[in-house]
């Protein structure tokens, strides 16, 4: 499996397991003489993490990170920036019972067949864990884009069948971390809140959709024909655990439109070149057009659920399989900033990229 | 721009505008030995070819290969694999009025923006006519898989607001090609083949959905965490032209539904284990399962129309853009072989790639 | 085999074999605005191409190149930029005879064993008529690094035995085609001429070195701790057919020096940090410093000679092996614009690679 | 700087500096459920590690190292395998006196204008400290090739002006470790041994020659045209500190032998087929040919020397440089187990590639 480096210029490989001693990422290429703020790595992380909330996981995870290479005097040196988050509370005995056992919808199956040395325990590197060392790689990233002004927001647009009621335009972000679910309509937050409340009572899941928008993206990143913008984003998503389906611009929707209807207007608004709608979500030919970049990512209902399910083991036996330990009713609250995180490390490495397109 | 390779082992990069030369491809990686069927290549490339029907543009291009490198005694040698497809009905004069005038929702702008010598003609590399090149790739990945019993199908499964009405597994894929529409639930054809005339006739066009199905995958490709088998097939579609969303087994519906409707329980089945219900669509963890792997591409509208639109040139002066030439009322007919040729060329990749699992 | 691309962000994919259709190249990356100077690629593919003078191979090919794809009113795009060289001269029955044998020190056991289906004509894939397509990407790179005042010439610093005896730094590279060997110390190339004459009279053939100076290159370029840029020059000559060694500043001579001797005296030149030696050959810690890049590289004696040699066949039968067709008995002269070529490629990917290094 | 990966499939991304905490590697792509032999690792590393002998650096490192991710019950998941190798004797002090003076022929003067903020401590990243990660991951390549009975050995052929006496068909391998210069041919070792005591003792430095011979390798690896075994195997050795020159088989002597004693003649051996002489060094056409592979390697004199010499600071001030700290007078006996691991590292991932020749 060589599948765990993202990027081209600003490249990451992440490793580490749920039980193990840790997850980490090598970040190669970072920029150098890049001042690292480190509360806001913490601070993303921290919103990724275990037992932040009523309605997440209650595994209780520091979530702190350590600096291992690539940072003298508080900043980058263009060699290679490894973060380290270190486990603690991981209590692999909630694991020996299902050793052999196949959980339904888990990656157990396929691990197992690829790899047959499969580290059991809290999914190994199948788990969401992971993603933790995603998280602080995309918070570096982040930073760094601000101070060109390109801004990532993502943010919970449903909840099972709660979608988001206000149009995303009128939306606040300010509310998003108002609440717990982080969907910054805050009437609808609050029903989504008591609907995963619900679910998790009856030791059930489900899933969710989060949304992200790009503002002040400039016009021309974005490498045609395969590395198209909008398809390394959604790659990206894709990587996430559970996502199961991204969509740009009007995406699904867009197919019912006429083309009449779906074009955008191009007009000149103060010597700037801009569009008056945007269906094509800021990407045009797979390349920005300067307009916002928007996004939509879904995610399935969490696979481990409190209830005993039928399944086989290792062997082709039947078993029964119930959930133990501490799980997600509902994992899009978490995976808000894992998505900005992707969608940062995907936007700073096409910027760095678009560097090259004239000599 | 580096973005016109795809692929890790089999490797392909494309070539060529649509009013150059002509398109090309060269495969690095294709293995050897392998006895080509050109009438199979010719075939997929029909199925994409302009002017085959009355519902797609009346472009005539035979669209005729020849192999320039990398076959010998009719047999691949290992060596790079070059296909090259001579353009000889481009009409380059139809596209003298819009020369600097940006065409709504088309890559005019971005491309302009970004390598500011545009080759403007026809859409120059920005045109859907590359995509001939990948089908001719993707038609080798195919009859390869095939050898190994994957069997990968694409058809229409949406046109506008039509929707397929069968459910896929009782679809008759024999009946795939029996309309021009390409969607095998032959009464709703009728009705989308009506629609899109319709659509035509009033010069403008629509969306519409792809679904693809794959037979036969064995269990154990995909490459997590960042290269799962899904996230690739996804960027392998969102980088087909006017490609807007990815979504693979529940995909977005699968966000409404609870854990315990959406986990696929497993089963021993006289010793092979399945799934007895498939949201995972044939993919656990980034990796197959042995499962048919099913997904969904949506397609926005096409962006030629045939009425009057507001715009403006490359200086910013308002100016009126009307189509001219010869465009598709709706592209997803035609669209069916480029699905299956890109998720081909994921499929031949990652079954290369899973040799290397073990020493 | 998936190794016919080169480059990161200047990105070279070759294809075609001595006695198919020709021999391409497609460019991904190639900056775009860029003026061809299409007289240059000539010049350069002429001073490569056989049958230029008596001391090379008679065949005689016009290596003219057409462009198939990726330039637009003389300028590239930014897109694929591709060109080819049809094979006009083929005399593919000089090879039936050799069909099933194994020539000494060809590739013939090995592309055998490792392809099972070869192209015997010619040496197929393996043949080093695939260097002119180099040699035409090369003279883009080298024109576009010319901008920059970046200047690379290679010549012959010894043909067997012969060695170049004018000092380096005396060499006067007005004269390195001043005669067929392309040796600038005008007494030595009269010298090296008629020994390769004499070998070629005999039958036999001979090796030779090719130097290689880069003038010009700024400080910076090299990517640690893999990619140092003398790595990656020497990769790049490595893989010119025939390259036994490579070695770059004071090489294998540096071996007996001592670190006093050796170490290269920082100064201050009038504001700019210069070196009063270079036997680091202008590379330090993987990073150019300024200073002139200088590399040596080795070619052995071409395999195939004109007398009988004793080998097997593919079964492993006795055979005798003659050389027929048309051969170099000596390839550095011919060498000397390929070393050129692979040097201007690895250097502008690097010179665009630097561009990523901050923010 | 992205260039801290090497490998396609066995892929190693190092990281950490000479005196930062540590530094470490992360292997991505190694085969699932290899039984790590972790004593086989620490032996290599001791190997490398400084302190070993009276004629290398006295720093004190134990270099154990341990494993961060990637196995489980012993053996490889298939997952990144991440190696860490914590510093603990690092004497930054030492280097506080040339913090802004740039070292003649070090890489003070190309880190600090390539990337500004440099840890000038102990050369930062630049410290061949970073090849201790190189032979933790080695070693396990070693060990995994050593199934297939793939045998690396490396040892000293030359120090200073001390070339080894014995052909190297004579050499004894058992005998590399018998003295702390690792030359098997021990009387010579031993004035090799003394040369470097003397120049130790007067302050100065020198270099030195690694040869290497591979045994056992199958026919077969290597990837043509630009990926040839042995241009990877230069890249490899090339991108090791101080490494000055690369040849193979012949090398630069073959330059002045005739085709007709160069060639390698093949033989039937018994249903074998190989050559009587390997002046190609077991590699023919970039591919291995099934007899040993042979290369040696140029080392130059270590630049750190005990005596004042003339340099400038980061501000071009004239200063003297006198150097400090503990370091090699002569740095191949350390060299001897790199090579090794760069060679093995090469070598496991051509054989992995090799699995895709065929479908």
């Amino acid at each position: 499996m060589a599948g765990n480096t993202f990027g081209k210029i600003f490249k990451i490989t992440t490793f580490g397991e749920s039980h193990g001693t840790g997850i980490g990422v090598v970040i190669d290429g970072c920029p150098a003489g890049i001042e690292l703020n480190l509360a806001y790595i913490q601070h993303q992380l921290n919103r990724r993490k275990p037992g932040q909330s009523k309605i997440v996981t209650q595994r209780k995870e520091a979530d702190e990170f350590e600096i291992l290479s690539g940072v003298f005097e508080g900043k980058t040196t263009g060699t290679p920036l490894t973060l380290f988050i270190a486990n603690t509370n991981h209590k692999s005995k909630d694991y020996d019972h299902i050793k052999d056992k196949l959980r339904p919808s888990h990656a157990d199956f396929t691990y197992r067949q690829k790899y047959v040395n499969r580290d059991y325990r809290g999914g190994g590197r199948a788990s969401a864990r992971e993603t933790a060392a995603r998280v602080a790689a995309g918070a570096i990233a982040q930073q760094i884009l601000e101070q060109k002004g390109i801004v990532i927001t993502a943010y919970v647009s449903q909840v099972g069948p709660l979608e988001i009621q206000q149009p995303k335009e009128e939306l606040d972000f300010s509310l998003i971390e108002a609440t717990p679910v982080r969907c910054p309509d805050i009437s609808r937050a609050k029903e989504m809140e008591a609907y995963i409340k619900q679910i998790k009572k009856e030791g059930d899941t489900t899933g969710g959709v989060v949304s992200c928008v790009i503002q002040g993206c400039p016009v021309g990143l974005g490498e045609p024909i395969f590395d198209r913008l909008h398809a390394e984003l959604g790659k990206a998503m894709l990587s996430i655990n559970a996502c199961k389906g991204f969509q740009y611009g009007s995406g699904f929707d867009g197919v019912c439109m006429r083309g009449s209807e779906h074009n955008d207007i191009f007009i000149n608004d103060n010597g700037t070149i801009k569009t008056t709608s945007n269906y094509s979500g800021g990407i045009q030919g797979g390349i920005s057009n300067g307009m916002d970049i928007y996004f939509r990512t879904a995610f399935k209902p969490v696979a481990t659920i409190m209830r005993p399910q039928p399944s086989v083991d290792v062997n082709g036996n039947s078993v029964t399989v119930t959930g133990k330990g501490r799980h997600d009713p509902c994992v899009v609250p978490r995976a808000v900033p894992i998505v900005e995180s992707m969608a940062a490390l995907v936007l700073i490495d096409y910027y760095l990229l678009a560097r090259t397109d004239h000599f």
